[in-house]
């Protein structure tokens, strides 16, 4: 069983990389199941059900979020209706949307779970907790379980790595938008990335127009954030589950831009 | 010209993999210069007077440091008479120590510089306007430039690489202790990496040992930190630089660890 | 039915305040219940048993503690024995000790109820959802609600002052280590006060010897922080309730030190 | 010589409050300077030319701003042709505005400087360095300085009184919106407040509509923040200086509200 994870797509430029690009990687990885971050896809800020749609055409069989889930106000009209998008767990129980979603494909089900970090980002429930929550009710039906834990530093994301290992397929981390080069299974069989990088501008700072972001760190003003014009990249992984078990027997980074082309 | 540099060496462990396999990157890659950071060399916490000279002896050229470069109280005895160690250039006028050096390598000048990101770290002084100072001064002397930026977040060290691309040779960052995949030549010939990623235990978080780190997530207590046990890995990255501009023309990681053995 | 709560006890000079001064405010005000914060009683970092043990025989009917809980290590031997020590009750589920309690006085039950923010403080469970628990679970024995909201920011107080209102007999912050001077009956009948200062050194900054403070923040170096020597001063805040309801029908805060000498 | 300083004017409501009662607390106090902090004048954040004026016109001889200077976009027009208006001096080199301004009142001269914190906000130049350098230029020319340390933390507003004391006339503290009750002459001369509080809604969360506050406290959604309806409120302090020295002989905190209604 092989997943292919796409890392947070960012504006039109991510959006255009995931056209142009999914339908290859599925053609040359044939994963059982596509899953992508899309917490940046509208303008770098959220999602919109045009948005989400457009994911799952260009192939995704899954979507999940982060800490931009709530940026884009269309959120809240079809968060409740996007069945298999899904939203940090983590946030504070009554809000709308979900933190798991279960996807059959090929006569396997695979639990997908989406969680965030606390640190330097909004004080929400334990991810901790609410994992050993969510994979106790995953583990009733399926030991295959894969987690896109959204969070900042490496300390917290390696912390959920060897926390769930054994437990889950895999851990891989979005959110940093620059790929880490980390990738490994752990000693009881999950694979592990601590980020998997961002789908979008490449030649912009985590997607946003780079004179902005420079200025902003060289005066402190508040500056209008675009996206950075241009060429694009992909970043992904490539997870391989063995069906016996569900645990990790390969992981694979996967980067695509013009200075790694992508031939197929 | 070639530089090779190896990222935050942390504790024993650490000390043992440079110990082991820097002489074997020496003598496979030959580089005109070799730079090691050592904010973490004694115990994870700042470095001694005789932790610096064994990675001199081991085959540094320079020594960088970071946010830790204060922790061991032993550093303020030595760090004045230490001519080839920086620490960050823009902590406060008047600390002891200094953050730019100068090598003289088979008659070539290399300006080696020490920067800290303010995001998430103690506020210090400007870390682009530093830069700004200490590279006008460099250039007088040589257009052979290496900055370590250690900082935090992506997009402060990405807007570092693209603030001075160009201007220097390379930024490489440090302090996160994992590497990333993104090395990259920039449009106007700087070396960028985010991040070169650690030099000590391979299966900790970050180097410290990891039930600790997992226990001060769940439960918030005050943890005592100590060094993961076990097997190391090195993290390092190989600059080409071309003697005619000091602008870079390649850029390559080097991870080694049981996943990723070393063949000399 | 009337409370007097003593701010935040810092080190052997907070100690003093408390012991000189707490039998004449006793005296003077004539309490039905006197609560004392502890967390910096022992040196500035938590709380031993002994020093529980003379808070208590000082006039304390509850000590209540924050941040600084877990600091030193004697806690986790007396705090499930300390029947009248509470901790902020948001942190994780599993750790030991409580965050209410109930007193029993000339026939009326009290509960204290200790609550943490988590703004620039450390990430643990919800202090909102955490209060309606304990509140429900409080407003079946008893209307006489005291709330110690330890938190760093005035919004997060003021917006749990509000969140309580017309639910709990007062919310009084502490934590900052200064006394606010927004004391209010809020709309609905709850007794506000954003801080209610520190008891401790009168000279220092928040308690700590103020050239070290200074120097580290002029500096950024780690610089080991101890007492302030020399003169003390307490502050706390009385409160009255009304028996019929638990409504606050007054509150008025008391600061003693050389500028504002105590005169019974 | 007398100083009248009005704090953290806050929206419609705020100047209103100032519109009301800075003529009658002139009128009562007799104030030689007036200042008035206007960060939030404008719907909470910054200020623009005719709010400047007005509060010009209300009686202010100077205006003082903080961590919202820059909020109002109009600010870059008019900022460098508002002569009594001072923004944080240790923004970086090459903005727009000053952060010292002098006033010349019945023959006497005072400095008005506005210096900001940097814990728990953004990373600028060290307010204890740019302090330094402008009490240098200051007292050139006068010995009555003036200072609006606009900060976040007790701890950085103290460190800054202490480091001040005996080298200005006053140091207050403006930011967190509530008032402190810690006022006082320090050792050696200079009076010190930690924060005046605001001036603007009585009944919100620091002036925000408070139902908002508490629902992004609750669930950490972004929210979007309005001004509180309703009745106001007005913090300041006077100080008195002595004409021979520039040093304080006293300070007053003054709150007006429902609670505190103005008797002249
Ligand atoms: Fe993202
Ligand atoms: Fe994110
Ligand atoms: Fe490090
Ligand atoms: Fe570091
Ligand atoms: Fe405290
Ligand atoms: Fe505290
Ligand atoms: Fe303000
Ligand atoms: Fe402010």
């Amino acid at each position: 069983m092989r997943i292919l994870f796409v890392g947070d797509v960012y504006g039109k430029t991510g959006r255009e990389m995931v056209d142009h690009y999914l339908p290859k990687l599925k053609s040359y990885y044939k994963p059982g199941v596509t899953i992508v971050n899309g917490e940046n896809a509208a303008h770098g800020k959220g999602i919109t059900q045009k948005i989400y749609k457009g994911l799952m055409s260009a192939g995704a069989d899954a979507v999940t979020l982060g800490n931009h889930t709530w940026d884009n106000k269309e959120i809240f009209e079809f968060i409740d209706d996007a069945k298999h998008m899904v939203r940090p767990a983590n946030y504070p129980q009554g809000l709308p949307g979900k933190g798991m979603t279960f996807l059959n494909k090929n006569g396997i089900e695979i639990a997908v779970i989406n969680l965030q970090g606390r640190t330097f980002l909004p004080a929400i429930d334990c991810p901790f907790q609410t994992a050993d929550k969510l994979i106790d009710e995953a583990r009733k039906r399926t030991s295959f379980i894969f987690v896109d834990f959204h969070a900042e530093t490496t300390s917290e994301k390696l912390a959920m790595g060897w926390y769930l290992d054994g437990r889950v397929s895999a851990v891989v981390g979005t959110h940093t938008h620059v790929p880490t080069a980390d990738e490994r299974i752990l000693d009881n069989g999950t694979a592990y990335l601590t980020d998997v990088g961002m789908t979008g501008p490449y030649d912009g700072i985590i997607g946003v127009e780079r004179e902005a972001v420079i200025r902003r760190f060289k005066t402190a003003l508040p500056v209008r954030f675009e996206s950075q014009k241009g060429r694009g990249q992909l970043s992904a992984v490539i997870i391989d589950i063995a069906p016996s078990s569900g645990k990790a027997t390969a992981i694979k980074r996967r980067l695509i831009n013009d200075d790694h082309p992508f031939y197929d």
